[in-house]
């Protein structure tokens, strides 16, 4: 199976858990396009109730479009299970999240879930975190003294830039995001610690410590694992 | 004398302070409007060589109209000196700002600076923080969260509102501010841990071990106070 079938049969399997009436966060990324698909037959061909919130535009359209019923966070006095993508997880099931710029409205939307629930195919799975560049969202105005605070502190910082126009990348709320090419990362906690410390820093790619279920798309079929935490 | 002519006193006072070819971040509000006045006074007459870096749109304007030339803190590499207001000062000289809804420039331009130097009038000193409401800034998507999760630890919440309009009053970033009606600070550094960790907050007012100096507009004249940190 080539990586897309593995996404797309996770992103499936994922939306067994899904019950009725249930209020449901629903993630960003390739991996949550294909739940959002499976989510929408559900809707369609069972009568299923549920109530989308959705993490970014791009999400929310897709939702829309499938006739998904949506709410913003603050319209719901609560969120049953939130299904989302991770751009890596560690053994001990930390997670770097951010590669698709959407990760404030994913933390939001996460830390605000009774359950998380992450969906991947298996090269999003690695030791220890570090290896995909972990993300921070920075504001504008002073972006460039953090930049440099990053590199004297060995941070490998780089502005994430459109691969085709090169501008430098705006999040939905308008700011830029930082990469950190880390390749090992040994304390996440402390990392996280620092990077929300620095004044400008609006939110960093680390969720730590956030997720009850991990679906993990094999060769063999998805594996769903149980996280004790 | 009443407050505006305290406030007048010591923003006059405080541009003794600056020298030629001095970088200098300019505060907001209304005693940091007199200090702008008396720099473009100085910059006017005597043909002062400066260069001012702004924390709020408003402060930019009155400074571009007195001839002061302006950097944003990203094209400067080092700024000597930073005059600004402040809400309240403790005796252990620890403040509270965003009153004015520009705390997060403020900041970003305050952290930036090798000296800080408040101005404020007598009024704004208190034995302890707190009798200023604390404001934060908060990320619109999830800000209701925020507020509730604020209220159920006995905060005292209120989202900030246009006097006028009474629309949400939004920041020079687009966000909300949450004020915080506290009374009594009695540990400034924890809360401001407790508060940069929320996620969706994107500063807070409490600006500790942050000033070098502070000059308060008394009835006898401006009291110039080094402050050991």
């Amino acid at each position: 199976m080539n990586q897309n079938e593995l996404k797309k049969l996770v992103g499936e399997k994922s939306v067994e858990f899904v019950e009725d009436n249930m209020i449901l966060g629903l993630g960003t990324g390739t991996t949550v396009r294909y739940m959002v698909d499976a989510l929408g037959k559900r809707v369609q061909e069972e009568g299923l109730h549920i109530t989308g919130v959705t993490t970014s535009e791009r999400t929310a359209q897709q939702a829309k479009s499938l006739g998904i019923p949506l709410k913003s966070v603050d319209e719901v006095d609560h969120i049953d299970l939130t299904i989302d993508g991770a751009d890596e997880i560690s053994s001990d099931f930390q997670g770097i999240k951010g590669g698709g710029a959407a990760l404030l409205f994913e933390k939001i939307v996460a830390i605000n879930s009774d359950k998380v629930m992450w969906i991947v195919d298996e090269s999003k799975l690695s030791p220890k975190l570090g290896s995909f560049p972990l993300p921070v969202e920075v504001i504008p105005y002073g972006s460039k003294k953090i930049f440099e605070r990053f590199a004297e502190k060995d941070l490998n910082p780089k502005f994430r830039r459109d691969p085709v126009t090169k501008e430098l990348v705006r999040t939905d709320s308008n700011n830029y995001v930082i990469d950190l090419y880390l390749h090992e990362i040994d304390e996440p906690h402390s990392l996280a610690e620092y990077l929300i410390n620095q004044v400008g820093v609006v939110e960093q790619g680390l969720f730590l410590d956030m997720v009850d279920t991990v679906i993990v798309g094999r060769e063999n079929g998805p594996e769903v694992i149980p996280v004790n935490r």
